[in-house]
């Protein structure tokens, strides 16, 4: 089954992450102003909103709670679902999902607040830093996808953690350093993910060059749990694009994404008839590049893409998605040996890049004309500088000084995060890739993968007794052909 | 397969017809107010949100969002999941349902679009406007469920198209001309899809006689895969009952509704044990009928129903609905050749039609002493005329003229509506089904109907390989018999 | 099949209670204030909702109802599907929970009403009341968790009914008269329920000894089902816990059930592998004991407990949950012939008794210096009594005087509620296990128990028609076998 790394070293070595990761949550985080009792100014807020006269949304607080759960149910459901299509691999698909997840959302927790220490060297945890954990774990799910069936979950508990760590530093650089936008972060997740992910399958390519494998298949009934995944993610997308923007920023990814997401969905449809034998539709595209749209728009989604730019960037997500699994992973497979069990590089990796791009071109195009000042809003950096800034557009709109960028150099800027963040994955991808192939974290042999029983006490079944039955039918049989000689002699 | 319009030619127009969608929504719809990144008074509004005082509630434009979520995975899930009940044919259920909505949400859009243009002739995108197609969405769905298993994918978008055009009209007319009140739109989807539906079904009738099929029956698991559908419709029904209203219609729309749909819950099933033998549950009803009083309290949703009203009609609804399963289904097939396989007619029809006249009583029973002021908030056109218009009821409660209609002329008005509906579903459902008999969009021949190998590329299966194994062994025995004569000659 | 009480008194029985709900619903509850159309201030505020000057948030009735339906999908899709485990008793355990929670949110209702009568005797129906029926209804479906597969529904029904009029009392005792806290009603809902449904268990196993059943066991697909379940009520756990609170509190109890949760789960797999053959994990443990940190933090949920504190209790409730699968289950089936079939005793029992114990240390722990004004919110029987509350208290943070407790006190109360809870789930448990026995609801025969085909008229099946198939070819076989000695004589 497992070598090197028995199973029982990495039962022991589950229970210490936990371990470190509460000593590091004990000793790192607090609550945030919002959660926190020892506030007057809640209680009295709390009061006050009992009070007919200059009474206080409550509910403000609450205001990101349902995107949040959207979100909750697209990582844990969809993501979980999404990967449970192969005939044998589905209480993998969704078990592993669970466990890594409920792992790696503490590691993000940890990792987001580091960042946002305050005076105290405390990281405030809140519902917009519960969500940003959420989001962040979408990466190594991605990644994950693409080595679904060939790792222990030891592998992929490892590669998360470091993962998430690259994640966290990716993402700072272009969002402080290179004030890149990327509100549905269709570069710093689903790119970043995806890209990690194929270069650890890269690397374990290079040992064992991937073969055929006959669990390497859905079922008739697995592709309809599959489903269950794919449209929780296609509904729920866009609360991704937009839980992190407010105003008419959110209203607008809200709509954008709606709009990118359908056309992926028909165009997806279209493509996989028109290259299948018989035209007939075929459910790995169906379940993976409908969703390509919500990816493409993500970067832009909050900007003035205007409809008809929401509909043909996801359109050409849907057709690029379909055509990516048609002819590129086979090609990607053979000669790159890099092997992709859910097709990520046509569901998260194409369209993560065509989304910076996009982002890219709808800066470029950016002007005061378009956005008045809610373009300072919306990218910062553009924003005019100190001395430039006027009295109207700091006390009325509420406008901070910026870098005064044109909208060529903020486009320039997106392009630049696109391309560090694809050679952050690949780099730290391959390493962690290497580190795998060590066997540290156990590993799985050509003849166990994509098999739950690697990793589940299955039941005696009545299929199997079905099978059984079968053979004992043959048992008899073949007795009874034995007889026969017998017999008749 | 499929005759005349070949697969390949379906394929083309699917093509097509997103290609018209995207120009169509390109030019005639524009980002709402509230999505709108150049309007100042958004950023200065989310900028006043941050100061202590004089704060406004940013949540208010997002007010509508976690039921319009709830609404999308009624669609989507709810509706696709029920129609996963058919043992052969829960790939195409959920997918064609996924790929179907797709395209009619967009298509749902811009005949919204166009009955609101502003001054430019832009109709605006805005959360209330996803809602509504999404809702208008639900209208197709429900006749794909009286058609599921015998069309091309092709057919149910052709229908789906021309569907929604008059399904606009005919809710256009009752709303602003009739001034009829229908909050959970039971008349103008329910009534109105099943009634399409079941007049295309009957025009298909003419030409062929339905027949029984060995495919039209549920597997075990396939009934497990119709309840995620059942289950999630009649949770989120008091958000799609509820999502157009506000204020206190909005509580009692939630209120009502669910007491009326937890009524036919518990009566669908007791009715059910009744008529079955040996007083078993039949999953049919179960999957179906417990939602009937989700349709029957739509109209009056809104209105004061009281606590005891809602639980009569939903139980009404949850009678009527089993016992149209158990002796007008069979009756209308066999005398009427109309076939509906999901049994739209006794989830959506009946209990839609219930829904109307449910409505109209409880508008003739509607007094201001019951209602105060807010009567002419729910009923409009029971307002009195400009002239009678006091100013208390204009400038304190906002109160607009109205047309001074009584109750019972307000009934019969909702009575007209109910009409209205009924006869432009039907009329306009003939001439679809017309249309789609002459196979301009394929059709399904009747050994390939209720199967999934029409619209998906298959993979074998180990269920297959079983039955492989049958029989192999099948093949094996027949020989060992044939030996048997020559072993014992 | 069922004896005594015949299937078809059974119908009869249900539809009887239905009428009788209608009729107590109807006479003894009303709309509430907020959904209430015959109160003018409703009609002013949503017109001054118009005015942009004096704006009231209309959203905040509307507050809960995204948190209400993540506890409804919690009720219905969660438990429902949790259930599914069992290879035979799928469409029982989905269609049952539908039914039994239909018929019970209604019981609920009426019970919570009874407590909250206004000035006419009437019941106010809201939002508000509509989540604490659901929240109730979790107590009757936990206890069925432990008689999954032996029973009638009626009996499911008689149990319900008793339980909630039993679980109302108790909650109220305790909340009212001890002013015991239970945020997330880990005592009252989750302790309650598994030792009522235990109680029943044992005197079911005092008439007949549990034995090994052939079809108490999980299929492959069985297992992906009930998944969906788990996932469902992992993920909408913090709604459970924090619906019932507001302001900084509530904050507090979204992210405490998310740090205990994901520790119990992350602990529940490291569990399970430590425990299993060859390390590998154990679906029923992962299915359930991932969840007890969502049990285990419910009492203090809205306390300041600390993220660290969260974590470790979260932990120790999934270590406690999968030993307790492991080792307790048998030992109380074959010592106490009380038989588990969900093992309600791991996932609701011993962590609602730890959730209890951790609430009382917690309450000890509480003071003013970590709490500050805030202390007497959440603990309104620690606030000064009427003599000793100064004015600001009172006037600017809203404190209504209290009972003067020391935190020593508060905890010897919460140990108090948890003592009174467990005996009033036990007595009346064994109470209704006594009626249940006399058959008056009908009974299950040994060889019917978790067989789908004691309530659901199955469709003859493909699966079976292999089985019958393979029956022809025994048949064929034995044919030939049985000509071998006549064609060899």
């Amino acid at each position: 089954m497992l070598s090197v790394c028995g199973e029982k070293q990495q039962v022991v070595l589950l229970f210490l992450i936990e371990i470190i990761l509460i000593v590091l949550i004990g000793t790192l985080t607090t609550y945030g102003p919002e959660a926190n009792a020892n506030l007057l100014k809640n209680l009295k807020e709390d009061y006050n909103g009992n009070n007919e006269h200059n009474r206080k949304p409550q509910s403000d607080s609450l205001r990101i709670y349902p995107m949040y759960q959207d979100v909750h149910v697209m990582i844990w459901i969809g993501f979980g679902y999404l990967m449970t299509f192969l005939k044998r691999y589905g209480q993998s698909a969704i078990g592993l999902t669970f466990l890594i997840s409920a792992v790696l959302v503490q590691v993000a927790l940890i990792c987001e607040g580091v960042l946002h220490f305050d005076k105290n060297n405390k990281a405030y945890l809140s519902l917009s830093s519960l969500l940003s954990a959420d989001v962040a774990v979408a990466a190594p799910l991605i990644s994950m996808g693409a080595l679904l069936g060939k790792t222990t979950y030891m592998q992929l508990v490892f590669m998360g953690i470091v993962e998430l760590i690259v994640y966290t530093i990716n993402k700072y650089i272009n969002e402080h350093h290179l004030m890149a936008v990327d509100a549905g972060d269709s570069m710093y997740v689903h790119a970043f993910g995806a890209y990690f992910g194929l270069a650890v399958s890269f690397v374990f390519g290079r040992k064992d060059k991937p073969k055929e494998h006959h669990l390497e298949g859905p079922s008739y009934q697995s592709d309809i749990f599959a489903m269950i995944g794919t449209v929780f993610l296609w509904l729920f997308w866009p609360s991704f694009n937009s839980a992190s923007l407010d105003g008419d920023s959110q209203q607008r990814a809200i709509i954008n994404t709606l709009l990118s997401i359908s056309g992926s969905c028909v165009i997806a449809f279209a493509t996989s008839a028109l290259i299948s034998k018989d035209n007939k539709f075929n459910m790995v595209h169906v379940q993976n590049s409908t969703l390509a749209g919500g990816v493409a728009i993500g970067t832009a989604a909050g900007m003035m893409c205007k409809p008809i730019g929401a509909l043909i960037i996801g359109s050409l997500a849907g057709l690029l998605s379909v055509l990516g699994y048609k002819y590129l992973t086979p090609f990607i497979q053979k000669r790159l040996r890099i092997h992709d069990t859910c097709g990520v590089h046509n569901l998260h990796g194409m369209p993560g890049v065509l989304a910076g791009i996009f982002g890219a071109i709808m800066a470029a195009l950016a002007t005061q004309n378009s956005y008045d000042y809610s373009l300072y809003e919306i990218f910062p950096a553009r924003a005019p500088n100190f001395e430039k800034l006027t009295s109207e557009m700091r006390n009325d709109y509420g406008i901070l000084p910026g870098n005064d960028r044109t909208a060529l150099e903020q486009a320039g800027y997106q392009i630049l995060a696109l391309t560090v963040t694809l050679l952050m994955a690949s780099i730290s991808g391959v390493i962690t890739g290497l580190i795998l192939r060590t066997s540290v974290c156990g590993s799985v042999a050509e003849e166990d993968k994509f098999d739950d029983a690697v990793h589940w006490e299955l039941e005696e079944e009545e299929e199997e007794e079905g099978l059984h039955e079968i053979s004992k039918i043959k048992e008899r049989n073949s007795r009874a052909n034995d007889q026969l000689p017998m017999g008749t002699i």
